[in-house]
C-alpha cells in the first residue's frame, strides 16, 4: 500500500448538488428560467421506481422543477412515442429521461431515437454519443461523466497513464474508454477496453495504473490481478442475498474491496462511490440544457 | 516468420469495385435508380484535386452518376453552406462529400454538421459516428471500413485478439478502435488505443496480435517493436522526397516494411494496402444510401 485514499462519491455528489443549488438560486435572483427535468417511467418495477423517485428528490433539493410521468405497463409503443413528442415540444421542459428497462414489446432504440438530442440529458441519443466521441460539446452519459468528475475532484492524473476498462456497455465501458483516451486535460490516458472475449484479462489489469470495472460480477477483481498503487473505480452494483440486512440483500461491487484496497492508492467503495455521482451528473446536464437556452 | 501474407488492398479494392459494378448493372436492368455521388471541392489544392478526380473515375467505372462541384478558394462559409443545402435537398443525389482540408476561414465542424446524415457517405457527421459507436446501422468512415473489409476478405480473425491501434484521429484511429472492440463477428478484439501521450509504446506493440498504425511518421514501427506472427495494417501515407522518382517523392508508410514483414504473418504494403480500399468503401456507402431509398 502506497497510501490509502477512499474516493468518497457520496460526499462529492453532495458537493456538486450544493454547487448546482447555489447556481439555481442565482438564476432565480437574476429572473432566469428555473431548470426543469421530466422523467417518463413505464410500469411498476421496484428498482426503477426507486431510481426515478431519487431523481425527483434530487431535483427538489437543488431547486429544479421536476415532472414525473407514470405510464401503465400496457402502454403501446405509439402512445409512448407520442408522449415523448409532447415533451420534445414543451418549451418549459429543459431535459427529460425515459427510465429503462422498458417492457419487451417496446423497441428501446426507437424510443431513444425519438428523443430530441437537445433534451437528451441521459446522453444516450446517437447524436450526443457521436458528438462526445468526436470531442464536440454534448451531454455526457451520467455514469462516465461521474467517473471523470470523481477523478477530477481528487486530482488523479490520467495523462499518459495505462488505463484498463472492464466491460464494453454503451452506458459505461464504451463511453469512459472514449473519454479517457481523448486529447483533453482529463483524458490522454492509454486505454484498453476489455470484455467477455478478452483473453488473459489479468495480463492487462496487472499493468494498469487505473482500472475501471463495469462488469456486474461481485468481487470479480482480486488483489493478485492488480499492481501496487493502482487506482480502482468500481462501477459494479449487484444485489447479493444477505438475510442479516433489513432489505434481505446487500450491494456488492465488482472489486474484492477488502483485499484490493490494501494495494490501491485510491479506490471507490460500493456503495458510496460512483453510484451517488450519477444523479448529480444528470442534474448537471439538465442545468446545462437550461443554460444553453439563456 | 510464420508465413508471408501480403494483404493486397489494390486487388481487393478492385474486386469490390467489380462487385458494385455488377450490382449497379442489375439495378439498371431492374429499372432502379442509378447511384449518384456528388463531391464539393474548394480551391486548387493539388492532392485534393487528385483524390476527388480518382473518386469521379471510380464512379464512372462502377456506373454511378457523379457530380463534381468546384468552388473558388475565396468562397464564403455562407455560400458553401448554401451549396450543401442544395445537395441535401436534391433528391437525385444519394450521397455527397466535402473534400477536406477547407480554407482556414471556413469552420469545418459547421460544414460537417450541415450535411444531412442520410447523405453523409463519409460517415463523419456526429449522428453517423454515434450510430456506429452504438453499433447501429450507419455509414462507416471509408478508411476504418476498408481495414475491416481487408481483414474480412483475408479471413483474419479478430475475436479475442490483442489489438493495438496507434493514433487516435477521428478518421482512422478512433473509429477502428471502436469497430474492432464491438460485439460483432469482425470485432470482439481487446483493443488498446495508443497516441502521442502513450508511454512505452513498445510495451503495448510487442504483445499485440494485430497492429493498426495511423500515425503519419515514415517507418516508425520497427521490427523490434513487434512479435513474431503479428498482423500489421499500415495506414500511414507520407510523401518522402526521392529525386529518383518522376514526381520527386515516394510514398512511405508508418512501418519499416522491409524488416517488420519478416516477422509478420500478414502485412499491408504502402502503397497498395489500405489506401486503395478507401474509394471502394466510399462507393459502397453511396450504394447503401441509394439502396435505402428503394
Amino acid at each position: 500500500m502506497i497510501f490509502d485514499m477512499i474516493l468518497d462519491g457520496k460526499k462529492i455528489a453532495q458537493d456538486i448538488k450544493n454547487e448546482i443549488k447555489a447556481l439555481v438560486s442565482q438564476r432565480i435572483s437574476e429572473r432566469k428560467k428555473r431548470p426543469h427535468l421530466a422523467a417518463i417511467i413505464v410500469g411498476n418495477d421496484g428498482a426503477s421506481l426507486t431510481y426515478v423517485s431519487n431523481k425527483v428528490k434530487a431535483c427538489n433539493y437543488v431547486g429544479f422543477k421536476s415532472t414525473l410521468i407514470r405510464l401503465e405497463d400496457s402502454i403501446t409503443e405509439k402512445l409512448l412515442l407520442d408522449q415523448i413528442n409532447v415533451l420534445n415540444r414543451d418549451n418549459s421542459i429543459d431535459g427529460f429521461i425515459v427510465q429503462i428497462p422498458l417492457p419487451k414489446r417496446i423497441n428501446e432504440q426507437k424510443v431513444l431515437l425519438a428523443i430530441d438530442p437537445k433534451k437528451d440529458v441521459d446522453g444516450f441519443h446517437p447524436t450526443n454519443f457521436g458528438q462526445m466521441t468526436l470531442d464536440m460539446e454534448s451531454f455526457i452519459p451520467a455514469t462516465p461523466y461521474g467517473i471523470i468528475e470523481l477523478l477530477n475532484r481528487y486530482d488523479i492524473k490520467t495523462s499518459g497513464k495505462n488505463c484498463v476498462v472492464i466491460g464494453r456497455s454503451n452506458i459505461v465501458g464504451r463511453p469512459i474508454s472514449i473519454l479517457l483516451s481523448q486529447k483533453s486535460r482529463r483524458g490522454n490516458a492509454t486505454v484498453t477496453l476489455t470484455h467477455s472475449r478478452t483473453k488473459k484479462l489479468e495480463s492487462f489489469t496487472k499493468d494498469a495504473d487505473i482500472i475501471i470495472s463495469a462488469l456486474g460480477i461481485p468481487e470479480f477483481l482480486k488483489s493478485d490481478m492488480v499492481k501496487d498503487g493502482v487506482v480502482v473505480i468500481d462501477v459494479g452494483i449487484t444485489r447479493v442475498v444477505d438475510k442479516s440486512k433489513p432489505k434481505g440483500y446487500k450491494i456488492k461491487g465488482d472489486v474484492d474491496y477488502l483485499n484490493v484496497s490494501k494495494k490501491a492508492s485510491a479506490i471507490t467503495p460500493v456503495p458510496g462511490g460512483v453510484g451517488p455521482m450519477t444523479i448529480s451528473m444528470l442534474l448537471k446536464n439538465t442545468l446545462l440544457a437550461c443554460q444553453r437556452k439563456d
